[in-house]
């Protein structure tokens, strides 16, 4: 417990002392808690601890071992108690990569434009390849007899993160089975400032791997113009991406044990890993040091919540999923009544997505319906930090396999106008994020959580 | 004469048939030179060819020539007659350069991190340097004694062009007199996607020149953080940069003769050189697009002008100026009435700055309000395209020296909200182009350039 909070607990209105075998008053607890984290810089300073002293963080690299050491430290420091769950995640090592345009007449020189390889791209032979390009639009307009022998650059106009990845994820695999020699694809934003975006890939099992890359928005369009000009522009590529043998990681697990139905459990869940770019600051280290505050605020309560609560911070979200998926694995016999997830960035808090779906995995507006009704008191307690909205959505990838086994998933949704632009790449960066809004969010998520944790007959109506 | 003037000038009621000997109606012939200017991409299809066919040109590079020869071709095409006006300019070439933020503590690895040498800068050792950094935000706040043996990095808010470049300029040479082994200023932007901008810096007479570099302003963030939080950040530095023996270069000079007062003279500048990052679209290939436009509309008149029109495509504006001294040196003796440049991007025509000066110096509000006055009817011509207003101010670098000649400077002034933010940086390219915009600028240019040209006793009241 830091002092701040000692303070803010010895306000007598708030918290007057009160016998433990009392039940806290839900909304006032739930107000406290909210004043002690919109007064609270402790979680935008733990943000610029992982930013500035580890930095971006990729599965299997030593920073990543770093931020486990430190979120264990930090969160046994807060009072709950850790454990750290061992995940065996890929180890890709990006390696040193440049591509260049190969000048249109003699006496000019070849001009070297920004690459990043995707995530689990193989290499280039050494002496890199050599290739006209085919520039094109989309998949519909894609036409194999043009692909062979080509290196196809992937155009896609940005319309919607999710519409406008699939590019990103599927276009090496659909370009090889063409007989393409390498995928480039425009990086997946709506602005640029020649920033080039990294980010996963996949290759389709019946395809030959070939070596995949982001370019900038900036190059795409050129590239696609001189080809609409008469030109056809040749690319130069070298990449020297490798994916070694797996490395032992660990998802890192605070727990606050419930007073009353520990064996029932609530989830905050964030990613701990980033991509080897940037500093991870909003994809997720914003989102892990909310729910670490929220986790420290909650341990600070006189009283434990109803329910026990779990801060998860989870391994290899961006490259493979392992932690989420390990971490359902090992608690499927568990009861993980709800998980919430804060993996959107540092933007301000707009509400909560909740994922409901029937038993065929299809979306339960009826259920849903019940949820809204039910939960309105509590989300009424979230109106002070503009987050009292609950939608149907998606809640969040690390937590997707604990929500198939049956938890109710939520997502903290926040405003994502400024996400987009820096997602993915060098510009993630800690002084772009807001102090205010980390705050806003962290009330966000501890008002939340402690609904989630407290309210004592809610889920079970909705439940699967 | 293309085929759109050619249309155009059919139209009877604009451009009906006239004996050469009768004065054209200059208000008429503004309104049918908006609406070619309007009617046309032309401008922006040549803005394209200089961005993807040649792209970057800085002083003495294979580039350059290149854009030089297109430049000349281009205006004889439209009807000017050109000459090239040889210039020796510098020639400095970046080489590689890498710049490393070593790892604090054990088993981490180094951060890579952007980096564009200043222009001018000189090498480091082969080998590279490694030093603690000094952070300082301001040359008021920097402490010499703190500098001795360190890299400084100067992370000077951005406040305005004019204030922060001062940093990017002087910067190296007040580290250097503190005995610091090299300088980094944060770039000269106020947004940035991890975007470095290069530009030019210049050692003060008595110092020993000391690498100088431009980094990102999230680089400097961090290591203004490190350095806050008691942090002594390392950074390794290899520069490669090496100024080589002048090349010779040129101005390209198309010239439309006047049919009345040939020997005054108004002159439409730009400047062709760029940095050697992007593709120069805006910095300043747009200008160079609008004047050469201009020239082409005017080339295209029945009559021409009352007084000589010269389009200068200035050489080497970026990181020495020795076009436009050049210039200036060359036709002292010429009587150049006028001179409006156009090298502030291509936003939005927002009106034009006249540099009006008294025998000191000094700016002279008398002559501004003279001018402003006699100018009223002209500069109605150019309400269609928002460019009507006047204000004293800058005019521009290249034509400098025509000015302090005694040539009345104006400026072609931009809505510029879009600009530094890609100045000097590998994001100065065509797509960010607005097509409609370029026909607007080069609406207002032409219209502008036609009013000094033609109106026949507007000047001598207000020139020196």
């Amino acid at each position: 417990v830091r002092p701040s909070l000692l303070l803010l607990l010895a306000l007598p209105a708030l918290a007057a002392p009160r016998k433990p075998t009392q039940a806290p008053d839900p909304a006032a607890t739930a107000a406290l808690l909210l004043g002690q984290a919109l007064s609270s810089d402790e979680a935008y300073e733990e943000l610029r601890e992982l930013c500035d002293d580890i930095g971006h963080r990729i599965s299997g690299s030593p920073q990543l071992d770093a931020a486990i050491d430190w979120g264990m430290r930090r969160m046994t420091e807060d009072g709950l108690a850790v454990t750290l769950e061992p995940v065996d995640v890929p180890r890709w090592v990006r390696g040193p990569a440049k591509l260049e345009l190969l000048p249109s007449r003699a006496g000019l020189a070849a001009r070297e434009l920004a690459i990043l390889a995707l995530g689990s791209s193989v290499s280039t032979p050494p002496e890199g390849i050599e290739a006209e390009v085919y520039v094109v639009s989309s998949f519909d307009a894609f036409d194999p007899a043009r692909a062979k022998g080509k290196i196809v650059v992937w155009d896609a106009p940005f319309v919607g993160y999710g519409e406008t990845v699939r590019y990103r994820g599927e276009g090496a695999s659909v370009a090889s089975r063409a007989g393409a020699v390498a995928s480039l694809v425009r990086s997946v934003t709506d602005r640029s400032l020649y920033t080039p975006h990294t980010g996963n890939q996949r290759y389709a099992a019946d395809v030959i791997p070939i070596p995949a890359a982001a370019i900038t928005p900036e190059d795409a369009a050129t590239l696609h113009r001189l080809q609409d000009h008469g030109s056809t522009p040749r690319l130069r590529l070298q990449l020297t991406a490798t994916t070694e043998a797996d490395v032992r990681s660990a998802n890192v697990v605070g727990e606050l044990r419930g007073r009353e139905r520990p064996e029932e459990i609530v989830v905050l869940g964030c990613h701990l890993d980033s991509w080897d770019v940037g500093q991870g600051a909003q994809d997720d280290g914003a989102g892990c040091v909310t729910v670490m505050q929220a986790g420290a605020l909650l341990a600070a309560l006189p009283q434990a919540p109803r329910r026990t609560v779990r801060v998860v911070l989870f391994t290899n979200e961006e490259n493979g999923l392992r932690g989420g998926k390990a971490y359902a694995a090992a608690h499927a016999s568990e009861r993980i009544v709800a998980a919430v997830e804060d993996d959107t960035g540092a933007g301000a808090p707009l509400g909560f997505s909740a994922d409901l779906r029937d038993a065929k995995g299809d979306p339960d507006p009826a259920a849903f319906a019940r949820l809204q009704a039910a939960l309105q008191p509590q989300l009424g307690w979230l109106r002070p930090v503009g987050a009292a909205h609950l939608e149907a959505g998606w809640s969040g990838a690390d937590i997707g396999g604990v929500v198939e086994n049956g938890a109710l998933g939520f997502g903290l949704e926040h405003d994502m106008s400024g996400y987009w632009i820096i997602h993915h790449t060098d510009a993630d960066t800690f002084e772009k994020v807001d102090p205010d809004l980390v705050r806003r969010n962290v009330a966000a998520m501890t008002v939340f959580a402690w609904a989630l944790a407290e309210t004592p007959e809610l889920l079970p109506a909705v439940q699967p």
